[in-house]
Parts: structure tokens; C-alpha cells; sequence
């Protein structure tokens, strides 16, 4: 059995659970957005999914959910913000202005990111730059369950990397992708769903391939997507991600003192470009012509375009939840069922 | 049969050669001493193989190897060339030292060359940044022979991208890679030699997948690396090699005109970032900490290390050609074979 929930009531059903356990509530009202904007576009490995992993890290006292970020504006196109061990979305929060008027005056902006916790997908924190006519670029490191490629233990995270473009007349071009082989998300719901894996995602505890899920997640870890390449890839954002920034490699990332802890205390790195300052014809104009080109070549759904079918979708008709999604929310709600029915209701 | 060339005396036979066809004194030096250097540094693919395609493009009239890149200061960190249909590295030359005190006074610099000619492989572009303390990321798309992941008809180019980052007290990180499952020159490499392609690398001129390697180059295309994943970086390639520096999709190059015509007329992307700015520890300290880690869980070759090898055995005992190579040399040499030989005996 499944029901349908509306965007803004599961946004303020999720706000009321990150409020529950001591979430100030401009930042509850965030992550919850944030979080059910995943649900929302489809993205469910991001989704209410993770509701979990947020609450329990905050119950064990791994992430501070009431941190106040540091910002630290250190050049004309090289923004820092310290974190200070709460979460990375209220993080870019605040220096999102700062960052977008330093791409807007110099070109471009570094924003980098740490001692910060990300559990969410990266394309909610830079399509609305796309929106907003600049281009983006973020990298963010996680915890070590991906084996190098050539290497015969986890050294890297799932490590994402996500690029947002405006285009004319049309919706960003936006993607945002996992370099290990599947995202850890997606390998949590293919044990619960009890499926198994395709070949290539990941090796057991002994670093044996493997297709089952449980023994990937249990002791075992995930390749990295393209072999040798998508290996370099991340690479790049464990330096991007951690060096860069001044957070965590993902082997540093030790929570085990924080039972239930699920939040990786890294960093991300976040790259603007203003496009007005492209030679040629506009860029966004170029953009949209390249997407026209993607589509006339057969591509059926382009970066972003999924999302945004779902996206739509889900704000017309409500978000479908299975009985079983609703009542595992349900133990997390500081409400009783029958009150978040009532808000369901209202 | 092999014979040993010092890699100064390669570079010095390869310049004669530029400056046969119409290069400048300086240019051709500069084109020699990349080309040379990949050679040395054992990227065949992009070595004295590529020389043919280089006299065959200035012949024909495609290239202008004597343009002079006009450079663009727009803001205080985007910088433009315009190659005026020249090679690439002169453009690049000629804005670098204005495009490192950018990045070095505003923490990032964007340099974007377009209508300029890239047949040679991305390190050496970026490996100096590195050394001179920076990190570099650069991107060029080519022409039209890569297939996007679950379209119909080749619109992607091979589509490189390349990063760079300073390590204390060992060489720096540097990976170079093509975004289609195999390098051009590694295809054509394969035809000459009689090798088959392992599965997943092309299609034939039907859409077909082949594994032989004439009948990707003859009509066919290839595919990109790691399924939609590598697709949609090769698209991001596209949109900051063409849309974002002015310059030409891959889909634009029409060399149909000049016969013998083999480089791309596209744009280049080069991000720098001054890590002197990064929160923590010095970056430099903290990427060589990460590499002696991916050495620790087994890695025995980090990115970049096999080229260093190379080139440090190579510039010891000289660069092996085989004698087709050789032979292969002095038909595009304007003096004769004993001349040649003359130069290497010095």
C-alpha cells in the first residue's frame, strides 16, 4: 500500500524531526527541504531513506545540528567557511551571497567547505546557481568504502562530483554522480530490497567480488565506477574535498565513539564561473543548443531532466510513499501517527 | 631493430620539421619539446605518431602555425585567449605567467583559449602549474567521435580532462584522461599493429559494437569510459571546451575543406587555484600524506608516476624508436636521413 504526501507537508513532517533533537529551526526547515526535495525528484537514496542516519547522528552527538558556520573571506575569488562539525547545508547557506558576488565581480569564486557533514545528494546545492546564470562545480569526500583502483583496501569515499550550466529557454543542465560504481545509498536499499548486485560494484571483506549487497556493507566495499578513471576521479576530490578545504581524507573520518553516527565529517569543495564572461556567443544560448544536439543525437532524458519530470510529477499529484517508508518515519516524528495524519489532513 | 634518441636531439629534428611547413622559430620549438616530451614520457599516443597529422594540418591550410594569440584580461579572475586558429600551447604560453598572478592574487584564475588547435596530450599543459605550487584542471573537446551513453550517433569528442596538484617533497598528482573509453591515438595505435580492442570500446559505422579497430576509425565511433557516468563529464567538457571559451563543439569541427586535416579546431578550459589559501594544513603537505596512504593500501603506481619513470630513464639512456618510427620521421624531415643522423651523432 502506498500514499501520497505533499512536498510541503512531508517538509514540515521532517523539519519537526531535525527540531525533535535539537535542530535550531532555520536550519531544521533546511535540511528538511533539502532532504525532501530528494524524495520529491526521485532521488530516494537521498531521501526520507536517510532520515535515520541524520537523526541518529545527532542523537550520538557526532554532529552539531546547531553549529554556526565561520565564515572566512581570505581573496577576491577564494571563499572559506569552517563548519564548525555541523552540517554542510547551512554552511553554503551562509556564504552562498558572498560566494555568487565574488563569481559575479572577479569570474569565478572558491568556496570551500569543512569540518562539515553531507549526507545529501550535491545537485540540490548547485542547481540554484545554475538558476541563478553561473556555472557549478562541487566535490565532496565521504568515508573510506572504495577500494582504489589497483589497491587492495578502501581508501576512498563514494566521492560525487555534481556540474550545474544554465541554459536558454530551458532547465540547467545538471548531474551529479557518484565515482564509486553506485552510490552507498543505493546499495542500503538494494539489501533491503533484497536484490542483487550487478557485477563490478564491490568486493567482500577479503576484497573478493561480490554481488551481494550485506557483504559489501559489512566489512566489505565498493569499486570505483570506469576502473583506473573513475579512481583518478576520486582522487581528485579527496585533495578537492580535504586537502583543499582543511577537512577529513575520508580514511580520517572516526566516528566510532558516536553509535549510530552516519554523517561523514569531511569537506566540499564548491567551483562558480560567471558564463557573461564567456568569448562567443552567450553561453547559455550555446548551452541550450548543445542539449537541443543531445537530444536530436537520441538521448531520450538528458543530466537533470529525470529530476525535473519527477519533480513535476510529485508537486502536482504528492509524493507516493510506501506504508513502510511512512511508518519508519513515523518512529523518528516527535508527533504521533495521528498527528502527522492531521497535518497530512490539513 | 630500435635506436636511442636524446630527447634534446628529438626535439631539435621535430622543430626542423615544424619549421619546414611554415612555423615560426619559437612556436616550432614549443611544439617539439611537448611533442618530445610525451614521447619521453611514454605517452606513444600522443608522441612522434601525431607528427604526421601536425605537417598534413599546416599543409592543408587548417592550422596557422604562425597566428598570434591575441590574449582577453576581462576580470580579475577569467582571462581569455583567442588563438586565431593557431595550436593551443602558444595560446597557452602566452597567457601563463599573466594567468598564474591572477590566481595567485585572487585565489583562482579561469583561463579559456578558443579557435585553437589541441592534438597533443593535457599534462604537459598543467604538470608546470603544479610545480609552480598551483592545482590545475583542464578540459579540451575534439571532434565528433564519441557516442553519448544511450544515444544513437557519435556528438562527443574524445574529451580529456586533466588535474594537477603540488605534493611536498615528491612529484606532483597528475592525471590525464580521455573521457571516451579509449584515446584516438590509442585506437589508431591498435589499427597499426593489428590489434583487436577489447569489448565496450567502439562501435562500427552501423552503431554496432566492434572490436576492430578500422571499423571505429572508418565511419564507427567510440564510446565513452564508465557508461553514463564518463557521458556526462564528456558533456560537461563540451560545454566549458566550446560553450564556455567561444569556441567550436565537437560537432562544429568541419575540416572537410583541408585534406589531410587532423586537429581539432575546438576550445581549451584551465581552472587554476592557488592552495596557499586552503583552510588546515599546507595542501602540498596534505596531498603527499593522501599519496603515501594510496601507496600504503597497495597502489604501487600513483597517477603520474609511470610518465616520471619513464622520463627519468628515458632522458638517462634516450628515447627507443623502432626503425619504422624512424623512418616514419624522416619522411616528414627536411633534411635527409644522414643529415638526421648527423644531428643525433653531435
Amino acid at each position: 500500500m502506498t500514499r501520497r504526501v505533499q512536498y510541503e507537508e512531508l517538509c514540515e513532517i521532517l523539519a519537526r524531526i531535525f527540531e525533535s533533537v535539537g535542530t535550531p529551526h532555520d536550519i531544521a526547515l533546511l535540511l528538511a527541504e533539502n532532504c525532501a526535495s530528494c524524495e520529491r525528484d526521485g532521488a530516494k537514496s537521498h531521501g526520507i531513506f536517510r532520515m535515520k542516519g541524520y537523526v541518529d547522528s545527532i542523537r550520538s552527538g557526532w554532529v552539531n545540528p546547531a553549529a554556526t558556520p565561520r565564515i572566512e573571506d581570505v581573496a577576491p575569488s577564494f571563499l572559506r567557511v569552517d563548519a564548525r562539525n555541523g552540517f554542510a547545508q547551512p554552511a553554503l547557506a551562509a556564504a552562498r551571497s558572498l560566494a555568487i558576488g565574488k563569481a559575479r565581480k572577479t569570474g569565478a569564486c572558491i568556496l570551500t567547505i569543512r569540518q562539515s557533514h553531507h549526507l545529501s545528494a550535491l545537485w540540490p546545492d548547485i542547481e540554484p546557481f545554475a538558476e541563478a546564470g553561473l556555472i557549478a562545480l562541487s566535490v565532496v569526500n565521504s568515508m573510506a568504502v572504495t577500494v582504489p583502483y589497483g589497491a587492495k583496501r578502501p581508501l576512498l569515499g563514494t566521492n560525487p562530483i555534481a556540474f550545474a550550466a544554465p541554459a536558454e529557454g530551458r532547465a540547467p543542465f545538471v548531474f551529479d554522480m557518484a565515482t564509486s560504481a553506485w552510490a552507498h545509498g543505493d546499495i542500503q536499499i538494494a539489501r533491503r530490497e533484497g536484490r542483487p548486485l550487478p557485477e563490478g560494484i564491490g568486493v567482500d571483506a577479503d576484497g573478493e567480488p561480490t554481488r551481494d549487497p550485506a557483504r559489501v556493507l559489512d566489512g566489505g566495499a565498493l569499486l570505483p565506477f570506469g576502473g583506473h578513471k573513475g579512481s583518478a576521479l576520486s582522487m581528485m576530490i579527496e585533495l578537492l574535498g580535504a586537502a583543499l578545504t582543511g577537512g577529513q581524507f575520508s580514511t580520517e573520518v572516526d566516528w566510532s565513539g558516536y553509535p549510530g553516527a552516519a554523517t561523514p565529517l569531511t569537506g566540499q569543495f564548491i567551483l562558480l564561473i560567471d558564463p557573461a564572461l564567456s568569448g562567443g556567443n552567450p553561453f547559455a544560448v550555446r548551452a541550450s543548443e548543445f542539449m537541443t544536439n543531445l537530444s536530436a543525437a537520441g538521448l531520450h532524458v538528458l543530466p537533470g531532466e529525470r529530476r525535473r519530470r519527477n519533480r513535476a510529477e510529485n508537486l502536482k499529484n504528492g509524493i507516493v510513499l510506501t506504508d513502510e517508508e511512512w511508518e519508519q518515519l513515523m518512529t523518528l516524528a516527535p508527533i504521533p501517527g495521528e498527528n502527522a495524519n492531521a497535518i497530512l489532513e490539513r
